[in-house]
């Protein structure tokens, strides 16, 4: 049986999480208004049915129930389509945060022939309704779900269109040279004639593929910062790797005291430095061992500086140039491309700073002394972090995709203009570039959801919170 | 150093809950539309700054900070003193409810010149610009922390005055009385008048001292049904008294699943059924015993008996006549001010209802047959319960005291009045009865919050959420 189209009913949902003051109920869809009005007594300073008022105004009054019982004293925000977040008409029912009230509430609405509204309807509906594209929908539960500046800043510029401005701007460019190649196909039969200049559809090809691997390699990034940084911890035994956590995480609740609410409740070890959140990995300890189950360990260690963006090698400083050299060959050729810090740990053991050899050491190879059980230290450790974290390209403009559909489908459409790029180089059939062209078009077009099918649909939305 | 006049500051606060789709933050005080103007910028359909939008609209727009970064999209609600919850110019800022969202704006705020309110500073700032009196504030904490129909009503007929009403009625009687007991006073030189006839105002004493004594005592019942009914579950060990816990509570997933959270993720055992909620006290079996630490449990059961309104006496019914004989001697006497209700357990290992003498027992006593471990029966049970806890005196419009400090003070004022009906009977000195009528009048003004110190004022509060 086929669904019948999604805005013909009106839908209801509590919006606000529970246990605050405050409980809002927002209600959308044609007869919102109308459903609302069934429930609801103004009264003074303004008595007319929500029906006869304004949109974006703010109504006081009484829910009360089918025997006229008051149920709670509200505050009713009116919104009339298109000019509302879904582009519906609409109601948010401000009301005391009790769970009893709230509950009750959303029955009465149901009873008047609302339906519960389905995880991320609301913005399923802006999406369908043309108040947004899907990337920019796909953003807004980012957006509520993040702790960090960085998090914030990267769902915001995707919510405001900057993400889908450039694939608008690579559509422009593709359909050029679309354009161009058809424009070849039509006057094949005259060899005279070629209209685009095979090096000209190279140069223009290989411009748009710059750009789709640019936004496919910032993934690498977006995951991180949405995700959090992933830093590895490692060292020898014994060196005070989760004396160093523990400092790290305690340290942190000063620093970052001003912000509330970081995900360290969720993940024990995910910490906010500046405006970024940073996902620590404590690892075990690395040494050369006959031992099975050890050498287990210290494999899952290398997997951890392999992905990790930034590894923290904690070193004993009593013992340093000793075991820089023993696990030197160790851990180096895996931090290649990673932000080194080797920390020179119990520092508060030496009178004063350990001699270490930084010639052996790649350039650009932080070392920090400090005290990890005394706390010595650590806040210029956080700042090197932060630091090591700033990534080139995050402006507040800048570009960078941080959802995995979004980065498979630039990957499929990279991978159909370089089949383009081959086509153009080997002199292919026009048809078959075209056929490519096509392809690269759908993917991108995929992302902000112009093509997409509503099984895709419903996967992004039952994401998000009910309520949104 | 005195603190200044509390209404000079503009307070701000996140009013609802971390996790949901919407967050708000409440702004009141002075300035409270200028700061939010300051870290506002509005888009269309409407662009003039809050200061020059009517009241009670809502205003779409950004949040920016220092930088003109913006920090999300938001709603805004705009109140003119005297016409908001707190009698003061105040804002309801809804955006996006991110953890960092709401903290941000909330710094821009603090910032702007705004401080963080404390909890319930909202309601009492209400109370201080006599938008309601101090028992209709304390009503909105027990509103917000509802999860039963039965305390929601109360909480809202406390919150609407019902209260206060039936106090006022008090005091005009009172001031009656008092004012016959002055006139006999100034006249008291003249014997020969007698302006007050005694046995007059004996009656108008005793009237008011019957309804005092019915508020106070209904502190038993409101109170029951604010932190819940409680029910002991008591019987022989092995009588299936933790089985029928469990089924019940299991029973009432299904029973009360239209209504959304019951605190049953806060106390284990407590459960909403219909309108109440039931906070059941599973215990020790009971029986004859030399064992110290055992006959401590079975103290333990004795008090948990004592402390409830409803006594779940379990019984194995293939030994019922021989558990009811044995444990009636010491439950029966200690149940005769509560519903008693004997359960026959393990209804499914006899095939016809076990036969118990109930002549034995006391009028009133319900017998139940079921079996806790294959369900049947609960649901009369449940009906039962329900029907044990329906109280009178809980109409819309009953007044039933749940709070602790107006059931003190109403102690006391019952204290003095009693003393005045004393002085009446004794023929006491006017003198002496007056003072203990103006000791009763300051006790019921005190519930409603006319003088009360600052000191009880901050602990009332205090207890509230912030943001309310």
């Amino acid at each position: 049986m086929p669904t019948p189209p999604i805005n013909e009913d009106t839908i209801c949902a509590i919006a606000t999480a529970q246990g605050g003051a405050i409980g809002t109920i927002r209600v959308s869809g044609p007869k919102a208004i109308a459903v609302t009005d069934d429930i609801f007594t103004p009264i003074a300073p303004s008595d007319t049915p929500l029906a006869q008022r304004p949109p974006y105004t703010l109504t006081f009054g009484h829910i009360k129930d089918e025997a006229g019982t008051i149920v709670d004293e509200v505050l009713i925000g009116l919104f009339r389509a298109p000019h509302s977040y879904t582009g519906e008409d609409s109601t948010e029912i401000s009301c005391h945060g009790s769970p009893y009230i709230l509950s009750r509430v959303t029955q009465l609405l149901i009873r008047q022939g609302c339906r519960m509204a389905r995880p991320g309807e609301y913005t399923q509906r802006a999406f369908l309704n043309g108040k947004m594209d899907l990337s920019q929908a796909e953003a807004v539960a980012d957006l509520i779900a993040s702790t960090s500046e960085a998090q914030h800043r990267l769902a915001m510029n995707q919510m405001r269109g900057t993400f889908s401005h450039e694939l608008m701007r690579l559509r422009d460019q593709l359909l050029h040279l679309t354009t161009l190649m058809e424009l070849e196909l039509d006057f094949s039969d005259h060899e005279e004639l070629e209209f685009a200049d095979r090096s000209e559809l190279q140069t223009l090809a290989s411009r748009i593929a710059t750009v789709i691997a640019r936004l496919a390699d910032s993934f690498y990034t977006g995951n991180a910062i949405k995700a959090g940084i992933p830093v590895a911890i490692v060292g020898e035994t014994n060196s005070g790797k989760s004396t160093l956590l523990n400092a790290i995480v305690g340290e942190e609740r000063a620093i970052v005291s001003d912000i509330q609410g970081t995900t360290r409740d969720l993940i024990e070890d995910t910490i906010n430095i500046q405006e970024y959140t940073f996902r620590f990995v404590d690892t075990a300890g690395i040494r050369q061992t006959t031992d099975a189950i050890e050498a287990m360990g210290i494999k899952r260690s290398y997997q951890a500086i392999q992905q990790a963006r930034i590894v923290l090698w904690v070193v004993d400083s009593t013992q340093a140039t000793a075991q820089i050299t023993a696990l030197a060959p160790d851990i180096l050729p895996r931090c290649h491309d990673k932000h080194l810090i080797i920390i020179l740990n119990k520092a508060d053991l030496l009178s004063s700073a350990p001699l270490v050899d930084s010639k052996k050491l790649p350039e650009g190879t932080l070392l920090l002394s400090l005290s990890a059980k005394q706390g010595s230290g650590l806040e210029r450790l956080l700042n090197s972090l932060a630091e090591a974290a700033h990534l080139p390209h995050l402006g507040p403009t800048d570009v960078i995709v941080t959802n995995l559909r979004h980065y498979e489908a630039l990957t499929h459409a990279l991978d159909s203009i370089r089949r383009v790029q081959a086509g153009l180089s080997t002199n292919l059939s026009g048809d078959f570039i075209s056929q490519d062209l096509r392809e690269c078009l759908f993917h991108l077009s995929d992302i902000v959801g112009e093509v997409t099918t509503d099984e895709v649909l419903g996967n992004i939305f039952k994401r998000f919170c009910i309520g949104k």
